[in-house]
């Protein structure tokens, strides 16, 4: 599953808003250090180290040779002991308890909301800055929600303990909002987006490495002729598409859709963005689609669109109509871009302020690790 | 793949708008024949019985014991001679030559567009009706563009040899408009669909049986850890998504996308509804999927929406909010109903005029066949 794919710089940060100069700086310096274990380095914990997420941690912290001074792998009871190679050393997962947070400076999360909600308020207590992955304190008003390429003014009033900063949570956005934003941020700062219909084609990774491993499982019995086993999801899974399995709400919306609508207005500062969403989970394992559609309130035509996108830090088109070559989980799986395409003037308005996009993007990575990550450099 | 799903004409036929008393009377009659071959049928042409539609003809025709008095089963050379059984009887596959249509009825197509526009002509010359289920005459405005719970007016000026009419065709619509307009129909008869914005999840099934051979073999090579083989797609199928693999037009829609735009128009005899489509292939085998963002001219609320989709012919609703429990497409397999679920208020409007749905129809069987032999019925 994991690729040798080899991270380029130059996509991710060719023009990253509103990024100060000094952390603009760090960044870079951080990508040129070919050691990443050195003692000026911050103290780093992974929490869920063994997971989906947790694993794409690793694979991104030593391919953006994030330095670290020290490196503490923390997952349940179940894993403790496990050994885990890492830049030449073996680790060991140790379990995770309050006082593991002793002496961290970051502590990247992602063991689910419940352990966020429990420990994430005590490693703040004990001074690191938490970069939480679940959905746990996404809507905080006390916490910000950062896409690096999108907002990252909202968490620059949060430092470093030693860098005269404190103990703070800052939250990761959902896997299909970051997505989503990725490709169509760009586009409002230009035009302003009034309302954006989506469409998601999710995959099983959104729900963990066991969700992957029951849709393998599930394929091979389904072509055996065998009934598909069933622990993760209630209904065959293999060669189907289902509506996300998380809770509906009274409003007939599910979380994941919600999280979209919410979350977009708070990464956006806009209470005004009319967003609505359908979120399916499609039998595939790594990457999500997201089928795009957008009203402008200023005119913007596809070609502009086009220029915008092909300058937008993490961003990639692939839109070549002739060879009928566009983006596909597939394709984008294991890269840190968002590819964009299908871009087309949308012809069921004729104002010009509409326009049609298919985005992909991989959840585990920009959605989920890459991100964090990202959002930890900003703090270095 | 072929289920024994029972048909229930209850679903489909209980109030078919705008069906005359004659037609409504021959329908019930003909389902309550036993015995389907008899003397007072058509002649009947299965044109590329071999195929995933023509075998699903077989099945449908069987199971709403369409009567005939002759069946002739067609396709290329390479598969004339083979044996076909159909009820209690065994028929030889035949070569498709012009004189294939000396004396027949009722001829429904399914070999391919240029099949059709070569020897649809041909066959209506030699005064059969023709069920085209190609886009070759889906546009020309001589042809009716038939659901026949839609618009079975289109086609009431069209008659048998036998009941003073003469040779026609009439075009099916393309799979995807088919499902889609099933669910919204009722609703836009009722509110009246300003605009529309469509995503699909479509089935390799749309793309013929060897595109589902294709698809399960790739599946089998990826989870050995081959290459897959990509022969009628030029790309990974299997654990992927991608866009419709339909010519692009110079809009940047392809041109399953605008089979959708275009024969909405013309189903609904409507040149006003504005539609936008985004169309992709899931790893699914058989049935499609569509998401559907509607925006009426007069208000519409979600409750009113489910009693009108409750008394629609064709339509069943899967709508369970507590139990998640909604369409897929597995679970519309071999089903000749279209599912709607996720029935909800658009929450990016604030007029109480829009609506969000999820639509899951079986395509080669509603999407073709089924909707064939029903438009087949109606001249009964
Ligand atoms: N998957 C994604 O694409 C994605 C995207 C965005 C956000 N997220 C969020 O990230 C989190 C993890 O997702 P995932 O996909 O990586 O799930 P996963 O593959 O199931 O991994 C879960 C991780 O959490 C650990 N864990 C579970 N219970 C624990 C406990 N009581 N104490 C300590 N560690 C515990 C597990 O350790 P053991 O191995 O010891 O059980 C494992 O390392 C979730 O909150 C999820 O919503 C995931
Ligand atoms: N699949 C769908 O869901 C769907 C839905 C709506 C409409 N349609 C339309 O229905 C048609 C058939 O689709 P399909 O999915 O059934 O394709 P398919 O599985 O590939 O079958 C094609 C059929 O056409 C026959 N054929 C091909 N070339 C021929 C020739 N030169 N002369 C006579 N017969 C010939 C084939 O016979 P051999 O076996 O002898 O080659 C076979 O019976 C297409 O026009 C398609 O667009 C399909």
């Amino acid at each position: 599953m994991h690729s040798t794919t080899h991270y380029t710089r130059h996509h991710l940060f060719t023009s990253p808003p509103a990024l100060s100069a000094r952390r603009r700086a760090s960044l870079r310096s951080a990508s040129t250090v070919r050691m990443a274990l050195r003692e000026d380095g911050p103290t780093v914990a992974v929490v869920g180290v063994t997971g989906a997420v947790g694993q794409e941690f690793l694979q991104v912290l030593s391919q953006r040779d994030f330095p670290y001074s020290s490196l503490k792998l923390l997952a349940s009871r179940r894993s403790a002991g496990k050994q885990i190679p890492f830049q030449g050393k073996t680790y060991t997962v140790e379990e995770l308890v309050p006082e593991s947070f002793d002496g961290v400076d970051i502590a990247l999360f992602s063991a689910g909301g419940g352990i966020s909600k429990e420990l994430g308020p005590v490693a703040v207590e004990k001074g690191a800055i938490v970069v939480d992955n679940s959905s746990a304190f996404r809507m905080d008003p006390n916490v910000p929600l950062v896409i690096p390429e999108v907002n990252p003014e909202a968490m620059s009033h949060i430092r470093l303990k030693g860098r005269n900063g404190k103990g703070a949570i800052i939250a990761n956005p959902n896997c299909s909002t970051i997505i989503c934003l990725m490709g169509v941020t760009p586009l409002h700062r230009h035009a302003k987006v009034v309302r954006m219909v989506v469409s998601t084609y999710q995959a099983a990774s959104g729900a963990g490495a066991a969700a992957m491993e029951e849709l393998a499982l599930q394929t091979r019995e389904v072509l055996d002729g065998k009934e598909p086993t069933c622990k993760i999801f209630k209904q065959q899974y293999a060669f189907n598409v289902f509506s996300h399995n998380s809770s509906l709400l009274p409003n007939g919306y599910n979380e994941e859709e919600m999280k979209l609508v919410k979350e977009t207005r708070k990464i956006w500062n806009n209470d005004e963005v009319k967003v609505t969403a359908t979120c399916m989970r499609v039998a595939t394992m790594r990457a999500h689609g997201e089928s795009v559609n957008l009203q402008f309130e200023n005119p913007l035509d596809e070609d502009t669109a086009r220029q915008i996108l092909q300058k937008a830090p993490g961003v990639v088109i692939i839109d070549d109509r002739e060879l009928n070559n566009f983006p596909t989980p597939l394709g984008v799986s294991n890269k840190d871009e968002v590819a964009v395409g299908r871009i087309r003037q949308d012809i069921s308005r004729d104002d010009n302020r509409g326009l049609d996009l298919w985005v992909c993007g991989d959840q585990i990575r920009k959605g989920a690790a890459l991100n964090a990550v990202q959002i930890a450099e900003m703090l270095l």
